[in-house]
Formats: structure tokens, C-alpha cells, sequence
């Protein structure tokens, strides 16, 4: 079975081969496909690169400057349109990680490999850090879909429930609905509504969450509207950056400070390795009828791997099936999840 | 003059009268009013207060469970209605300071008090760190108002510049719209039109701008519904007590951390008061006919003072006639910021 990797439009291409070669060793019976420009993939694997990697050769790149709909038409040769196109050709390749324009790529799943019957869109799902040692928190939706109507947040609390439920061997995630307060009836008008409709579906919904508790550890998926999604990603991984950078400058104003930092490299160490998002790799597209998973544009050899392994894991989990029963049983009981007249 | 400081409903009652007794040997020559159980209230202050903090008994409190408009109306002997009441009532009282209810304190505002003439809906404006040593940024809606038309945040662009101006000197404020990308299209509905609206004021509108950047100095506000704003102001603040926890749990698993945490002590501490939003006092609810201030629950003596102090410079600085000429006259030259037979 082969798994694609599009470094097209990333930051670190020898970065991300590096990954796939750690992948390929560690899953030897997978076929990793490095989709870009051949000569470049070819020039850093060298001649010593495990035989389960191949080369597949995209002259062009979509970039963030590109309008989406137009780029997938207009560039049939970019690694990303290449890579969708052979995602969509066999059942052999499971999944696509991508590096790529996070428009151009949630159009390309949506538009190519096109949502599982009744979706109503495909969830962006990121994972973070938490309060609690090695526990992570799945924020759906992190940034893939602006104006949400309540019955798309329905889905996604159903989509990463499934998620987090085969990622994490967790039976019974909790779902918390971001929120301004922890009342049933505080929220805008789309997260009350999102709220009843919550409640009536077959997963552990908590109720209403704040920001500030979102990586306390309580929750495993936060539920939310992409604008407010990506406010919450964002502003944690801006926080973390002036914490740190405090930490520093505090540090380097005095020479106590100094030797202290010394002694705690370690500690520090830690703190900085716990922070990193590379670690938990990409976010997948929840929704599609194949895996797809959206790297950032930075992404470095280990968020590649692990994004690899992700995929892997989702597809022993049988990730897409789970999903699929999900909403299809949801939409079966009359819950109101779904648009008049959803289409396959 | 006088300045209102209502003690009803907060953590630390005993913690907010220190800090208005602070606040009352700073400035002499205004007179402080403490609002809640007076027996408590003189119990604390003792024989030695200073002889400008007058007491104003009121039995009753508005608490987090009650409706706000119904506990205006069947509260009158509250210290927030009572406060509201001495608010309006005489020209010779400037300002209130309350820890109460942000939800009844705003219905308080806009009811009572009401709004300045052309304002449709006052804005909670926030201020939070930066990577910028002694910068602040104003996060404007930070909670107030969900469901925010465009035409609002307009509105809150205007009057937090006027804050801006006023509490920090500064001439041109930089005023960021927070959406999830930089780019002029991007963003939902609510802030593609507020963005066109913008780019029409009197102000140093520098575009879109993501929420990983907030904090980072190079915006003096922040413009956003209230949804939004809650969510950044409340990851922020999880994130940082995280980071600062998990650093903590990094110091104490191993002994050379600990003996670095000694010498780097000064340098944590430091860190923790940069981020203690006790020292930037409460949020003010700017667009209404008097100066209301919000502070937090758990507020302390810092808060309190500071709270305090910042009604004073807002008074000096006339700020009630800026925001009233700054929305009239863009009213006037025809922006559409305003509602349609929008009343004083």
C-alpha cells in the first residue's frame, strides 16, 4: 500500500525527504510516493534511500498566492493536483500528506476526492498540547471552514470523536463546545444553536467550554467554527512564543539568571520539546473519502513521519468506515446534522 | 469628584477596599465611594482610613446566576444598581469601578446609563501584554458583544483608538482586524465586510492580521466581535498559566533545575508579573454616557487602584467627548457604521 507525501510549496523539502526516508524504514511493508520535483527528491535521497520509497515527478507548485479553484484546474501538473489525482486512481494509496496551500488543499478534497455521503464539510482537525503529560486535545474546526452553520459543528464533534477514538484508544472522548462561558446558554447564536443539537448525539458532549480550559487536559476535542478554531490555535502558539521569549529576556538581564538557565537546560529543554507542534504532526482533513493530511508549510522531519504514522494508524483504525457509519447513523435517527439534499 | 468603586459580588472584597484606600491617598482631591455591605466595608477600613473614601450601604448583590435584566428590575438595593443609580445621578460623580457581573454590568451600561449618541452597541475593550516591553494591546470586543454586525466593529475601531490615544499617548494607534490570515480577503463574512468599512475611518488601520500576532507589539488594538476577542483573550491567558505550569513541572522533577530556579527566582518572577493582568486594572465599557469600568472577579488590590487610576486619566483626558465627536463625525462624512435609526 502506498502512501503519497506532496513537498510541494514547503519550506524544508529536505527537510520532509529526510522524514519519509525515517517513515520508510519504520513501516517497511508501506510504499512512501514523493511527489515534487524529481530531480531535487532524487539529489537528497542519494543512492543509499530504502527501496519502499519512489519518486513521482511534479514540475509545478501551487502556492498561497494562487486562488484555489482556479490553481486546480490551471495546474495539472503541480505536485499537489498530481498527488490527488493518484490518490483518487487506486485504492492501494491510502493517503496524501501535504504540505501545500491549506485552501488549495481543503479544495482539492473536497472538490477531488471529493466528502463522504452526508458530510456537510470536511473538518480540519488539530491537535495540541495539554496540561496533562502526553495527553493531546483535537481542535475541530481549526481553520478549514469560516461561517459554520450549527449542524456542520454537529459533524465535526461526530468526525473527531472518531478521530481521537482511533488515534488515542480513548473510548468515550469528552467534546467540549468553545464557548464564552460554561453555561448552557452563553455563546453566539450558532454555538446555542450547536448546543442542542450536540446534546442529542450518541457522544460524551460536556456542554459549553472556555479558551482558557481548552488545554487544561479536560477535553479531548474542542468543537468550534473555524474562524474561532484558528483564533484559539494561533493565539496559543503566539502566547507560547512570548512566554518563552519573556523567559529569555529575563534570563539574559542577569547574570544569576544566567548560571541558573544553566543548571536548568534540561527543564527548558523540555518545556520547548513539550511546546512543539512538530511532534504531533499534520491535521487531517476529516470528511473525505481518503486521508488526507495537511502538514505546516514549515514542517521538518518529524512532523513528515509522524504525519506518515498518523495515516497509518487512521488507516488500521478504519478511520474512514467509523466516520462514514457515524454520520450515516446520526442522519438515520433525524438528528438535524445534515443540509437538505447532501450529496455523495 | 467622585469615583464609585462597587465591591458587590467580587472574590475579595477585603482585597479591593485596600486597594481603593491605595488608590484614595494617591488622589487626594477625589473622593472615593465604596459600594456594598457597609458593616464590611468600615470593619475593614478601620479607624485610619483616609477621610476622602465614603461608604454607600446597599444590602443586596447581583450575582453570575442571575438574569441580568430581571436583576436590574428586582434588585434596586444591589451595590451595582444603587452604584448605576448614583452614576446617573449627579455630574459630580465621574466613574465606576465594579467587579460584578460583566453580563449585568453591560445590560447596566446600556440600559442605565445609556449609550452616546450614534453608538450602537458599547465594546469591552481589554488590555494585554506584548512582546514589547511596557506595551500594551487593547483587545477590542474582548467580550461584550456576540454576534457582531460589521458596522460594530467599526464602531469598536473608532472608540478603542480614542482609548488608545488617551491612556498611552500615542498619536496613530495601530489598529489590526482579526481574522485567520493576513491577506485583505481573508476571513468570514462578518470581517471581509468589516475590513471594507475600516479601511473607509480616521484611523491607522493596518489590516488583517492573525491572532499568533496579537501580543506581539506591533498592534495597539485589536478589533474583533466579541466571540472572537473572548476566545483570544482566554487561550491567552491558558496558555501562559500552561507553559508556566509545565515549566514548573520541569523544575521540580529534577534537583539541578531546582537549584537553577533559585538563581533564575528574580527572572520568574519577573516573568509572572509581566503577565499578571491584575496590573493593567479592569476593561472599560466604552460608548456609554459614563465611565464603567469591568474588572475581574478576583480582583485585588493592584486592580483595584489601577482601575481607579485609569478613570482618572480617562476623565482628564476627556475621552467620553472624543468617542462622541469621532462617531459623530464619521457619521456625518456618511461611513456606514451606524444602524439605521440609530437612537441616543
Amino acid at each position: 500500500m502506498k502512501i503519497l507525501i506532496d513537498i510541494g510549496g514547503c519550506d524544508n523539502p529536505q527537510k520532509m525527504i529526510d522524514g519519509v526516508v525515517c517513515a520508510a524504514k519504520q513501516f517497511s511493508d508501506y510504499t512512501m510516493v514523493i511527489v515534487g520535483d524529481s530531480s531535487f527528491i532524487n539529489d537528497r535521497l542519494g543512492s543509499c534511500a530504502p527501496a519502499n520509497i519512489i519518486v513521482e515527478h511534479a514540475p509545478d507548485v501551487i502556492t498561497n498566492d494562487d486562488v484555489p479553484t482556479q490553481a486546480i484546474r490551471k495546474k495539472p501538473d503541480s505536485s499537489m493536483v498530481r498527488s490527488i489525482n493518484m490518490l483518487n486512481g487506486s485504492d492501494d494509496v491510502i493517503g496524501l500528506v501535504s504540505a501545500g496551500s491549506t485552501g488549495a488543499l481543503l479544495t482539492c478534497a473536497t472538490l477531488l476526492v471529493q466528502r463522504i455521503k452526508g458530510v456537510s464539510r470536511p473538518v480540519l482537525a488539530s491537535l495540541m498540547p495539554t496540561a496533562v503529560d502526553g495527553k493531546l486535545v483535537c481542535i475541530a474546526d481549526s481553520g478549514a471552514n469560516v461561517d459554520s452553520k450549527p449542524e456542520y459543528l454537529a459533524q465535526f464533534a461526530l468526525m473527531a470523536t472518531a478521530y481521537v477514538k482511533t488515534m488515542f484508544d480513548i473510548k468515550d472522548p469528552k467534546v467540549g463546545l468553545l464557548s464564552v462561558g460554561t453555561e448552557d446558554k452563553k455563546g453566539d447564536e450558532r454555538t446555542k444553536a450547536a448546543f442542542s443539537l450536540l446534546k442529542e448525539l450518541p457522544i460524551d458532549f460536556v456542554g459549553n467550554m472556555e479558551a482558557r480550559d481548552a488545554l487544561s487536559g479536560e477535553y479531548d476535542v474542542v468543537v468550534c467554527d473555524g474562524f474561532s478554531g484558528n483564533v484559539l490555535l494561533k493565539s496559543t502558539e503566539g502566547t507560547a512564543k512570548l512566554v518563552v521569549g519573556m523567559l529569555k529576556q529575563s534570563i539574559m538581564s542577569s547574570a544569576s539568571a544566567k548560571i541558573g538557565a544553566l543548571f536548568m537546560k534540561k527543564a527548558l529543554k523540555s518545556l520547548k520539546s513539550k511546546m512543539d507542534y512538530h511532534a504531533y504532526g499534520g491535521a487531517p482533513f476529516l470528511g473525505v473519502k481518503k486521508l488526507v493530511v495537511k502538514t505546516h508549510g514549515s514542517s521538518n522531519e518529524v512532523s513528515t513521519s509522524v504525519s506518515i504514522a498518523n495515516i497509518i494508524k487512521m488507516h488500521r483504525g478504519n478511520i474512514l468506515e467509523d466516520i462514514k457509519s457515524g454520520i450515516a447513523d446520526a442522519l438515520d435517527k433525524g438528528e438535524q446534522i445534515g443540509e437538505s439534499g447532501a450529496k455523495e
